[in-house]
């Protein structure tokens, strides 16, 4: 039974990560980063989120980002945009899935594990140059370089089975795996209950996912949302 | 006048590649990484190194890689060793440098700066798989996917001046640059004070170091040291 890392950020995505992950059969661990990100409520998501598998480890790591300043995500003087815009948006955090991934690397060669799965899209996320395929081959690369593991003939690579697939797809690909959206909070604001906005880029695209694919949306959004 | 990120590590190495970098004429931007790594002092001695020039901002980063367990250099419950080993040597702190380098590529893109530089060497530390050279162009391919920048056509890249020389040949370069090598802290179990072990893997490597540069040793032993 091969080990596999799944990076966990209680959203939507990466739950459905999990569950391929743990459906095709690997021994999974569950990261968290907790970099202070705005939306806060997402940390226990993703515990609820791995909690679900008595056989998943979960584990949060702690880093401050805040000196990458300047994205919405991170920067409390920054505004989450409502409205989608045109290039990257300011919700990208440099870097962002680099350094996630360098921890789950460092984790994956302590545990002896060969894959690190992302929940990366390339599709309704497309600005951020961190989501592309040609991102997540160059990092394989790098990776089998970077290790112990990798010198010795086991090269540990990253799995990003969600990538090229539609909100929708992701939705229904989860509903046969039996994950609990419920359980997962995707707003980029929500507040300290997990409530979503409704408003925000990521909660329009996740209630049109449920739109698109006829699945009820059982997102638990807060009073004041207009959605 | 390009920005560059330097890793420091309060050591000989990171030392001479800050000042390789500012004699460049780079607008040098000097990050620490506090780790929970044995060696404390160094964080202290890195301080020292960045403010030695009045134009180099410093910054540290705090990371707790005690997830990554089983590396000499941060689990207690592991020896330093004081003979060389063979093979990738027990220090080995898994991804250590793909961690490092990931945080200096998103400060990078924060900043605008186009150059990471770091003080691996292939040398004397041939058994890390992240310090040979393949790692590092690897590295440099990847970040020029995984950034806004390299997306906008200003790819960053790492830089990593001193990977091939030996530790004389460095030596004698940062002499050549002014560098004031008491300020730095190589030991890997270095005291409160700074003071070296004299015996462990990192201090042997130092002391043979600057009697083959011919250059008088400045570090400063521990009163139980044998060096």
């Amino acid at each position: 039974m091969s080990k596999a890392i799944v990076l966990t950020s209680g959203g939507l995505d990466s739950a459905t990560v999990l569950a391929v992950a743990h459906a095709a059969g690997k021994d999974c661990f569950s990261l968290s980063i907790d970099y202070g990100q705005r939306h806060r409520s997402e940390l226990a998501a993703a515990e609820r989120v791995a909690a679900q598998y008595t056989d998943v480890e979960h584990r949060v790591v702690t880093l401050d980002l805040s000196f990458l300043s300047g994205s919405a995500l991170t920067d409390a003087s920054v505004a989450v945009p409502t409205t989608p815009s045109a290039g990257i948006p300011v919700t990208y955090v440099p870097a962002r899935n680099t350094i996630f991934l360098s921890l789950a690397l460092g984790w994956a060669e302590v545990l002896g594990a060969d894959e690190l799965y992302i929940g990366a899209n390339a599709v309704d996320y497309s600005g951020y140059p961190d989501c592309r395929p040609e991102f997540i081959e160059a990092f394989s690369a790098m990776s089998s370089l970077a290790t112990k593991a990798g010198v010795e003939g086991h090269p540990i690579r990253v799995e990003a089975p969600i990538i090229d697939m539609s909100k929708a797809d992701i939705i229904q690909l989860g509903m046969r795996l039996g994950v609990d959206y419920a359980l997962t909070v995707s707003c980029y604001q929500a507040d300290s209950l997990g409530r979503a906005c409704g408003v925000c880029d990521s909660c329009r695209l996740r209630r049109d996912g449920f739109a698109a694919a006829g699945v009820p949306d059982p997102t638990h959004y807060s009073d004041s949302s207009t959605a």
